[in-house]
């Protein structure tokens, strides 16, 4: 059998790391093409759209890994089954839909009982509530090395509102509907507690102070409350992706299908003074936090410069640069000029 | 952290295999109710039913394993995209559906090179050619244990024949639309293999004589020819299931749904003489092998009685049993009577 062993047959290797994890995805997708008349946008954007006679489905599908996107020693069950909604969900709203339906796939391994899969779920249930979604499919596995979660959402945006990552133009607005950063720091705060902790007979980690950067890391928000605010002040962006991967890596993927550059002020970027205070506490970097630290699940957005009122008559959104012709570059309070840049294939900074 | 940690907390356990598999999704999923009008129908079937206007949309989620649902020392990639798709898409013809779009988000640790993906790709795009299916979403994460693969399938079905689990009546004929075991015992011929070889410097294994039950494990059918040939006698049955747990455990899982019992007719059930062949290779029942094996693939359906010659038309598909009212059970050719049993929580067997 050994001949047939794939690991020994393949006479090129390429690291993954070499292509960067959306090099691979362009690779990997190269010359797939719809064949399917309600097949209306395939790979590279936040969902797949398919046409549902008067509007638009949105679908997407995105995979949890234990020890890579969650940890359990502080990720209590029932918050994370809230978050595998609001992660799956982000995608739907990010191409300005209506979440509608979940479907969930569990990989359990013998360490679990009922009863944590049943918090899960609880977390789950939790979520859907909030947010009117309807979990329409779930399915048990047996794994061998902890949990994995395989999660489908479905969504729908009218035909006229569906907005992608590739529409922006040149001098429109861009603009982030929170500050950024406070997930990440959140999961540093945890990070350090564990290590601190590790062993102890009684531990008791004092959080007072820090519980914004928790929430933020632990139990985000779906920004459904954008999406309704767009529809009722009239908006359609001309271009929209969510940040998860860092607003960095985020920034850099809108500029690549849209084909244009962006200019961002730096000063211009909230950072909350939580997320700054836990950074001076762990001698990090705030700045580097807000660019690259991901899992915000806020969104980012561009508008012709004109709307540049009724954006700010939201409350909550602040327009943060706006889109070049090319090149992406970040402007410092001194007039200075940074490239933008972010990790490829991202070992993601994750709990 | 250590009070958090959410295995230590815990002041009940109970062990997923006391509920068994379906136990413990009726479990989790009790209570979930659809808000949204889209919703026709939730959880509980193969796949869940959106409404898209004048269709049907099917949507269904699966999860894949390195380890539990594949061994990749003697799966090739390529084959294992191909199953992947047509494992995917087995829940869409199962609602009576075409298949129509796919995502895939794939779990990758560093022991994967860029080629081993692409090879991976190559199969699940081979598939999608083959059935006409358009790839729609494509994402890769790192993940710390070898590969992991979340699958969404999605298809349509016009609103009138749309087939569920639930609709199988006192005297509707059980069809199959295959020899079934086969699958199974190409797993145990390769697992065999595996462990004679294993360690021999230069391993030749002669699998000659046994293409037919290789290729039921390795490279299965997607059963849309059935479909379509449903639709060109118009016929809709009144239930349908995929046989991919095992014919014994997806015909309970029937039963169950439709609230009826089921009769079926051991010497009616075929069993290829491939199959039978390696069975007593192997000192293994082949009887075992077509009831509880699984990944078969293949599709059960009801249709009433007066549909039989009509069916038996198709060519390929047996009528096995029929529909009571109550009670599992399998008819020997002597009359003597066996109940149906399936394991719950299925530790699967698989490669």
């Amino acid at each position: 059998m050994r001949e047939n062993d794939i690991f020994q047959v393949m006479s090129k290797r390429t690291e993954i790391s070499e292509l960067g994890q959306f090099g691979l995805i362009d690779r990997l997708t190269e010359g797939v093409e719809c064949a399917n008349e309600s097949s209306v946008v395939g790979v590279g954007d936040d969902a797949a759209v398919i046409d549902a006679g008067d509007r638009y489905l949105l679908i997407s599908t995105e995979l949890l890994l234990e020890g890579v996107h969650f940890d359990l020693t502080y990720f209590p069950l029932k918050h994370l089954g809230y978050k595998v909604v609001v992660a799956a969900m982000s995608d739907i709203i990010a191409m300005n839909g209506t979440p509608r339906q979940l479907t969930l796939a569990l990989g359990v391994s013998a360490r679990f009982a009922v009863e944590h899969l049943e918090e899960l779920y609880e977390g789950v249930k939790a979520a859907c509530k909030e947010y009117s979604i309807d979990l329409v499919g779930g399915d048990t596995t047996a794994s061998i090395n902890g949990l994995s979660i395989g999660v489908t959402a479905v969504g729908e945006v009218a035909k006229d509102r569906l907005v992608r990552r590739s529409g922006a133009k040149e001098n429109d607005l861009i603009c982030i509907t929170s500050d950024l950063g406070a997930a990440y720091m959140g999961l540093h705060l945890l990070e350090r507690e564990r290590i601190a902790l590790d062993g102890h007979p009684n531990p008791n980690p004092d959080f007072s102070g820090h519980e914004y950067i928790l929430r933020r890391w632990l139990k985000p928000d779906l920004r459904l409350d954008i999406i309704k605010a767009l529809e009722a002040e009239g908006i359609v962006p001309s271009s929209m992706i969510d940040i998860t991967d860092g607003l960095a890596s985020d920034a850099l993927q809108l500029c690549k299908s849209s084909g244009c550059g962006v200019r961002l002020y730096l000063e211009r970027i909230p950072i909350a003074a939580e997320t700054r205070a836990m950074a001076e506490e762990l001698n990090a970097d705030p700045i580097v936090a807000m660019l690259n630290g991901g899992d915000d699940y806020e969104l980012m957005f561009t508008v012709p410069l004109e709307m540049r009122d009724k954006v700010l008559h939201f409350g909550g959104v602040d327009v943060i640069g706006h889109i070049t012709t090319h090149g992406a570059v970040l402007v410092t309070p001194e007039g200075g000029e940074l490239p933008l840049t972010a990790p490829g294939f991202a070992a993601k900074k994750r709990d």
